[in-house]
């Protein structure tokens, strides 16, 4: 589906609301356990989340605006959660994710961007050449990932509880 | 995790309010667009659900609790929804889900159910012996399963979009 930036804003605009419908209030367990080893909790992936809204996203969109494939992206640092969210409760992490989001949501629309600025291209340190449409796509992609793994790392938690109804539940598998 | 009755009303009483903050307002082909094939979109899965709270989970619990493993479960359909929502718009049923859904919680509510009572059994017509707590956290589970399903359909209209973020993008694989 192409990509149009009001549907990419009209996605992104949804996330804080779902991810405070899901967590906030929830018995502290639902919030910290993990899909076991080194998987993440629900709490470790608003931390990620928060952190790509700081970091990541307009930061890389205005990089293409302003310097195309001149200036490479910095890398993400996919584990500054487990630094940054120490001591801190799940309801202040959903309010910091919903306020940064909103100020994302402020930035891509004063960038007044037009179709054709989705095809301007710039330079991922690992991936090469993007354009700004794929950047787009992928933080709209990456966040329905996240409700993904929340979901299934939830939903696993009752495992065992269950039952005989595992074999109908796919995320059990 | 043990299954604790009052986890359980918290745990449902969300999910219409996370489907709503997922689905409404979006354009239409985000809604009706499924993974390909015979998948579901999001607008199946959410018939799906209603007819789930109208004749599966509320209807089997009180099965256990008046008659026990004497009387068989009705058999679910699967697919009861493709007749059901013939001609709704998806407002039309979160609404409904969100209706049924509050019912059912209050259902649940005045069985007053104790701890002990989660080991009644009963019997399923393909598993053969369950027990009521078992089918509290399938209600649970299921309910995450099938966001974890809206989730991931959605992110995979993007399958292309997003170019070589795929690689990171797990529900694309």
């Amino acid at each position: 589906m192409e990509v149009d930036v009001n549907h990419v804003i009209n996605h992104l605009h949804r996330t804080p609301t779902v991810l405070r419908s899901m967590l906030q209030g929830l018995p502290p367990e639902w919030i910290t356990n993990n899909e076991g080893g080194q998987t993440w909790s629900p709490f470790d992936v608003v931390g990620h989340l928060i952190h790509g809204e700081r970091t990541d996203w307009i930061p890389r969109a205005k990089i293409i605006l302003e310097s195309g494939e001149n200036r490479e992206f910095d890398p993400f640092d996919r584990y500054a959660q487990f630094e940054e969210s120490k001591g801190k409760k799940i309801d202040e992490l959903l309010d910091l994710f919903e306020i940064f989001r909103l100020d994302s949501i402020h930035s891509l629309k004063m960038m007044k961007l037009l179709p054709e600025d989705l095809k301007k291209k710039g330079k991922h340190p690992e991936f090469g050449r993007v354009t700004l449409g794929e950047l787009l796509a992928a933080w709209v992609a990456h966040d329905l990932d996240h409700i993904v793994q929340i979901s299934r790392t939830m939903s696993r938690q009752y495992r065992d509880e269950v039952g005989p109804w595992r074999v109908y539940l796919s995320v059990m598998r």
